[in-house]
């Protein structure tokens, strides 16, 4: 059975008041579903739980219960950012665990309170009530200009690809913290924050998402939340396109540099594997590009060009004007959890001393 | 800490469309938010996790894959019945565990769509992926009249307190087929049938609901899933009056009644203690009687009228014409789960052969 069969019908106008029409449901696999509301906006929604493996750093010491909180909320944000929504507002679960004290179930609410205020948001409210063990899952709501929501379908050969910041310090902080440095390798206090601040203080990229929308400026968008790479592969195929990486343009963290030169390792391979780092990765077209930097200029963003779309249905990175593979390890969703994908083989090619994963 | 504290800002515009509103938040401790898109409509919004150790009867093998899911839409859209909304869909998170087999994952997916279905509505995405365990979340959305969301704190001294079904028989049943069970009493099929159909196929009172909000008949509203006892003490209290409940009156389920004979315990204590019923408790001004059955039963519910709202701010059953203590245990969401409460004390009850609860 298809994923898609399992949310059938799911197009078409919504029971309820006759002038509501759902634009984008489960099956078109955009971060957030779409309802128009025929009115001045269209209303776009998404939820994600975010408690689980993924929190290593969390069981490692390095993420405290606020710093949880305040991720729940920017991960959720960051879908709406993706559909170019401004936030409405954000419904929490929190679901706590027997021994859990009022001390640091307030610690967790108030990380949430804290992102929602930082992202210039609210906590609406939500389900709180105890549970076997932590619990955290959020949705999160937004308005879209009408019609203007951006998915990841509809995108053209010859759009620029573009990302809106470094990519890969996530991924390289659950590596270096879990793995390196209780090995004994370690990096400076200032490439350590630098590694943590994805996890600690995440910020969606609302502003420039928003400002995407609102001048039409692309036609794909989507968060990097399963890395660099499996981004570029689900944008591409859903916009039924291929793609060219320029490998040296790609911006990569200067956290996730450090650790592919402790791993001895090519640290665009590592900075475009699964790591949830919450940039933006969205195609225009190429006479709209001077726009989209004076527009998200005013929002405090700098994109970055890192390739194109192409019609070859195949992605492929650019080294030294030569193709070869796109480097990285996608993450899928099918396997359990970015790290048991990635951290093996990174992990097995670090002992080999090999020089990367482009192979 | 106050709860409220932890929600801080909640009230006035939301950041984003200067036009949107937020009318209810967390501190209003309603069933849903409600945004006000100065539309034809106003957004509600609720999320509730479900999956936890209340699905003692699936791990006893009394409910399959199937149900949860089916339950974990029906547990959500009361809530937006709650408010007087009709549905505009929901969005799940389904987490599996690594054994999930595809089979069983799609048996979850399954009873997630039909409910939607049922209800009339739709499943418009969520969340999907591994977690140690399975793990059940939703979201619900709905639109309601403008200014007209019910909510808990609007009742008066005077108006009649309404429910609009049989209630006890999911407490009833978690009783029975925990614990009596398994010690060898036994009630007939058809009774068993009855226990289990508010767990296998819970139906969230939309249509009644919406009928209340769209004729503007009820002054307050809740859902009780909570239990009938914790819901009138919840409405009384955000409304600031009390409440004189006509024991004789409440509407008590056939297999609720079964098993308050096997226990041998008032029925009543055993009806309105927790028990995730999915009826919805109301009060309307006494001249509105006669419209509400109309309404109702255009919706095909006939509502049962068991008591009324009083200046006095305690809450009293009235039996054989004498004011006496509600009966039952009130479930308080500190607590773990209503279980713990409950069977506790009934059991207790039970094994001294004790007439009941209400003292």
């Amino acid at each position: 059975m298809m994923l898609a069969d399992l949310f059938a019908g799911q197009r078409g106008p919504v029971d309820g008041p006759a002038d509501l029409v759902l634009r984008l449901g489960a099956a078109d696999a955009d971060d957030c579903a779409v309802i128009s509301c025929q009115g001045d906006f269209d209303l776009v929604v998404g939820t994600d739980y975010v408690r689980g493996p993924k929190f290593m750093l969390h069981e490692l010491g390095y993420l405290s219960l606020y710093d949880l909180g305040y991720y729940l909320v920017a991960a959720n944000l960051s879908d709406v950012a993706a559909m170019g929504a401004s936030p409405l507002g954000v419904l929490t679960v929190v679901r706590y665990p027997p021994g859990m004290t009022d001390a640091e179930f307030t610690e967790v609410m108030t990380g949430i309170r804290d992102s929602a205020a930082a992202h210039g948001t609210l906590n609406i409210g939500g389900d709180i009530g105890g549970a076997e063990r932590l619990i955290l899952s959020a949705t999160a709501l937004g308005a879209a200009p009408v019609g203007r929501a951006m998915t990841r379908s509809n995108g053209s050969a010859g759009d620029v690809l573009y990302v809106t910041g470094p990519v890969g310090d996530a991924g390289a902080a659950v590596l270096y913290f879990s793995k390196l440095k209780p090995a004994g390798k370690s990096l400076d206090d200032d490439v350590e924050a630098e590694l943590l601040r994805p996890w600690r203080r995440p910020q969606a990229r609302l502003g420039a998402g928003a400002a995407l929308a609102r001048q039409d400026l692309a036609t794909a968008c989507q968060d990097i939340s399963d890395g660099l790479r499996a981004t570029v592969d689900e944008l591409a195929a859903a916009s039924h396109v291929g793609a060219e990486v320029n490998l040296a343009d790609v911006p990569i963290g200067r956290g996730a540099r450090a650790v592919a030169d402790l791993l001895d390792v090519d640290p665009c391979a590592l900075a475009m594997s699964a790591s949830v780092d919450f940039e933006l990765l969205f195609c225009s077209p190429p006479d709209r590009c001077a726009d989209v930097d004076a527009a998200l200029a005013e929002a405090g963003v700098h994109p970055v060009a890192i390739g194109r779309l192409v019609v070859d249905p195949h992605i492929v990175g650019i080294r030294d004007g030569v193709p070869v593979p796109l480097p990285g390890v996608a993450w899928r969703h099918q396997s359990e959890d970015p790290e048991s994908v990635v951290l093996p083989s990174l992990r097995d090619a670090a002992e080999a001393n090999e020089p990367g994963l482009e192979g």
